[in-house]
């Protein structure tokens, strides 16, 4: 057996099932290894960079491991973008890159370490990713490739999870291994922190029973840890009002009796309302960014102890004003498990002017307002949003850009338990959400519906994959949310630099080709929503299809982000502002009231 | 003045005329300064890596300085692939990166220094490029900017050139800046090594009046180094036999009296023995790489004194099996300047015994053949790269790309003095040729006509810029060598892993678009060349069009290229093997003859 065979068939054992790849010289020999084993497939994409977020997707959508394959130098280089997602979201992905031989290594010799390169497409891909990954080595012999693939799969998943890669040279692929004489890794023993768990969980029940307005908050964390059910549990058991960050989104349905919505800077007021007003606040797995606490952490929940369980200890003590009165580092999972199984005695009951408090909060305060029905020019984009899931079903899986596409898509988006939405929050860059919605339907074998939400900037980043889309034929349902220009920067432009809009408008060099004729010239199905008035029925014919869909969804160039806070503000007063009564209504507690006189009808 | 207005004008100063850009949050206080500064344009793209390769062309077209602005994150990391050309192929460009504010940098507080990331889309941009940049720094405080762009613009320029890269800090691009407050970088004193040349140039003149075989090895260190004006000098005054790398091709003439060909493992026979005949080889700027040497470098030119002149140090001292008798650690254009000021009463003549066979070379291997002509089905590539060359002129600019299509270039292209023809050889992404050849022609404000030559996969890799092409209206003729599939790796395949053709052909996931739909749907002109006999025909007809064109080359699936090195061999003994007897003929040094009862007529 040799190198390149043992890694597919390792692959294998792991549940990776498909491969995103492209091929080149120095990871052909692996590549070849495939055509004597039928028990694991490959996805030939046509950018590096697709590779590696259709993996990433892979693995979000929980259903197997993803992996990618690529040659060395710019082969490598591509997938930098797509292993920065996952590093940032947490997603364990496995990269495999091929490297010029051995000899061939700039490294292999003393005169050459100083040498810009040696063997042709030669980068030392490991340093360059040590920023942005859990694990990162190169192969030096072939008798460790067992104990590497293990030690990067035990990485990749341990703790906080991420992404790792191996950078194999080619004469070490093509190598004959003896298995007999292959080493393990070893896996670190755990330290069993039971009772230090149990007796968190006892302060925080304690905790509970004295809080008047306990918040949840739930953030990617809880998927992370795969902690779905247990969560569920917890929920039953205690039946606080809970609020997510984006991460956390798709973890609890819409109309679920103790949601309230998403918080932070582009959060619903409604959410905001409810942490800011909160005097204890259950954090489960939100890093408490500054997306989600506003650009002054001191402000966030001010009135409340916070309580914090994260994996990863760093993200508990970073400080920045955050005052964090409980930390608990543990993963989310087995602390939740703990929580539900030690509390079979455990009687709590909310306080239910509090709930109906954060029920009211919900009800006045939705982000998409009934107006947005009637627009009659362009679609609205928030009722489109509300449209769209309302039509969807529960096993539907939602892939969303970045910039004014994915903050529509979550202000407005009514989650049924069940489905997924994620996209790649942290590195958030352009264009990972369409070849993410091609690996999340591949996870799946193009079984559930897979709706990509993509901005008129972002498809055009990987718009080569259209072509993978149909060389597979992956039924993809691709909505461009499109405002002709880039959306969120024109909206700062205009209230930071006078309008300005360079660099963001047609005329100012950003433009977008006929995506009717793209699609046409791909083969791909298209069709065009221009107003609210016809979203209904395109959604109905492209929904119920099979095939992969392109549709074009026009909205106003103008189109703003409503609500969203203003830089320096706290997150309980998002933009447009409230006029200070009402502002004041809001805040239960006094001491965060406004003196009304202050008040400037701004924005 | 700000620091973003600062910049702007710094960059003027610095010869950049036209930055390329793609607008983001993190970037655009100094994009906003493009609003009040008409000295200076940008060009939008839609991709961050086109950007990056536009620039690296823009620099290699000597009118300007290249240049890209982007945003932080996946805006920066989108730059990699093509700093890799910059950085490997030693050309000069500046990328200036957005950052988060100072205050949200992960490394601005202890208590964050291990925390994946504070600052939305935050990213360790300048720990990632190390391997791949000479110089990157985040900017700390708006005063040293003055500093910083002195230094990143000398240390680009100066010794073997490369590109830089400055991280700046939202809050720090729009600081007001105290410009008598601002403090200069002073560059470090040149020693005078005026007399050590020069004595390196007399034992050279000796070397040469003793030799009997000379070659003159041009690399891609003439054009670095801007000698062409004094190589040209140097070659009135010795006449010596010339052989080039694929970097140093553009530098002279295809008809020069002295010139045979190009050298290496997809050399032409012609160079490889004249190179590997010669007793003396004087190496003007080229690293003498193993696509050079061969994969045993011991065997490069293994009866000649190799003299070499390179700008950089390691090039020279690297070793591995290379015997260079002379190194030369020195700029080209100032060692060339030298020997001609001191050679006024040099006399050499070249022996005209040596010139013949050299020229007999270059008469008897043509690596295009004359049959290619007759082929009828699918166009030779061979043949419609002569065909191509004879109709360009003395100033057109030739951008290829990677694999097949940049091998055929160079195997058949016969070069005009004047031509530019460059590629980003070493790190070869796919898809680099196209982006570059915009910047290329923005380089020389649409004026010189740009040839771009793609492949079929290399193109779908930013096919994205079609847009930016029509938007721009830039005038560039793009070529696709169509082979339908990945032709370097098949060969490759067929070769070593016995025609099993995993992820390089269609039935095995590696598939084109229809190429003439997506031109008509970018409104490009389209035409397609499917036989040998339609050559001159379309060629006529896009060479003299003003507007973009799009040209698919349809060629064999099967297409090889030929001649090329087996792995092992010597370069003199390319695939197809020759005859013994004829092999022996050529080389005229006994002792680099075979015994022709070991030749097996392999391929």
């Amino acid at each position: 057996m040799t190198v390149a065979e043992y890694i597919l068939k390792f692959l294998i054992s792991k549940n990776v099932k498909n491969v995103f790849l492209m091929n080149g010289g120095a990871i052909s020999f692996v590549v070849d290894a495939f055509s004597k084993n039928k028990n694991i497939k490959y996805t030939c994409v046509a950018h590096e960079q697709s590779a590696a977020m259709m993996a990433d997707a892979y693995s979000r959508c929980d259903k197997g491991f993803g992996a990618t394959m690529v040659t060395s130098g710019p082969g490598a280089q591509n997938l930098i973008t797509g292993i920065a997602c996952s590093w940032f979201d947490s997603v364990p992905v496995i990269h495999i890159c091929g490297q010029v031989n051995k000899f061939e290594l700039s490294t292999s010799n003393k005169t050459t370490k100083k040498v810009r390169q040696i063997g042709f497409q030669e980068t030392d891909i490991v340093s360059m990713v040590k920023p942005i990954i859990k694990f990162a080595y190169q192969l030096k012999n072939s008798n460790e490739i067992k104990y590497i693939l293990e030690k990067a799969f035990y990485i990749a998943n341990e703790g906080r999870p991420g992404p790792v890669l191996l950078d194999i040279p080619m004469n070490l692929q093509k190598e004959k291994i003896n298995l007999t004489k292959l080493i393990s890794f070893r896996r670190p023993e755990v330290k069993n922190n039971k009772i230090i768990i149990q007796s968190c969980i006892n302060r925080i029940k304690k905790l509970l029973l004295k809080s008047e307005r306990p918040i949840l908050v739930i953030g990617g964390g809880i998927r992370m840890s795969k902690a779905v059910n247990e969560l569920e549990k917890f929920l039953k058991k205690t039946n606080i009002p809970i609020v997510t960050t984006w991460s956390g989104l798709d973890v609890i349905d819409f109309n679920h009796r103790n949601y309230i919505g998403s918080i932070g800077v582009y959060g619903s007021r409604a959410a905001n309302f409810a942490v800011q007003n909160a005097d204890l606040v259950l954090n489960f797995g939100s890093r408490l960014d500054t997306r989600v606490t506003g650009g002054r952490p001191e402000t966030f929940a001010r009135l409340a102890k916070i309580i914090s369980v994260d994996i990863d200890k760093h993200e508990l003590n970073k400080k920045r004003g955050l005052n964090v009165y409980m930390k608990i580092n543990q993963d989310l999972k087995k602390f939740l498990s703990i929580f539900n199984s030690k509390s079979t005695n455990f009687k709590y009951s909310i306080n239910s002017h509090w709930e109906n408090i954060c029920k009211n909060w919900k009800r006045n305060y939705p982000n998409s307002l009934s107006s947005y029905a009637n627009q009659k020019k362009y679609v609205n984009p928030y009722f489109f949003f509300e449209r769209l899931s309302d039509k969807l079903n529960n096993k539907d899986i939602i892939v969303s850009d970045t910039g004014g596409s994915l903050t529509w898509t979550v202000q407005a988006f009514k989650i049924k338990k069940g489905q997924r939405l994620f996209s790649a929050y942290g590195n958030s860059p352009m264009g990972y959400a369409f070849p993410a919605a091609l690996g999340a339907s591949l996870a799946n074998n193009k079984k559930n519906r897979v709706i990509c939400i993509e901005g008129d900037g972002g498809i055009q980043i990987n718009i080569q994959e259209l072509q993978t889309m149909v060389n597979y034929n992956i039924p993809v349902k691709l909505f461009i949310i499109n405002n002709n220009g880039y959306g969120i920067i024109k909206q700062f432009q205009e209230l930071y630099l006078n309008k300005r809009y360079e660099a963001t408008i047609p005329s100012k060099g950003v433009t977008n080709p006929d995506f009717k004729k793209i699609s046409n010239a791909y083969n791909i199905n298209y069709n065009e929503i221009k107003f609210n008035s016809e979203i209904d029925k395109i959604l109905k014919k492209v929904l119920i299809s099979k095939k992969p869909e392109f549709i074009n969804v026009i909205i106003d160039s103008n189109q703003k982000i409503i609500p969203k806070l203003q830089f320096g503000k706290p997150i309980e007063d998002l933009s447009p502002l409230l006029s200070r009564s009402e502002f004041n209504k809001n805040m239960i507690i006094a001491s965060l009231q406004e003196n009304s006189s202050d008040f400037n009808e701004a924005n």
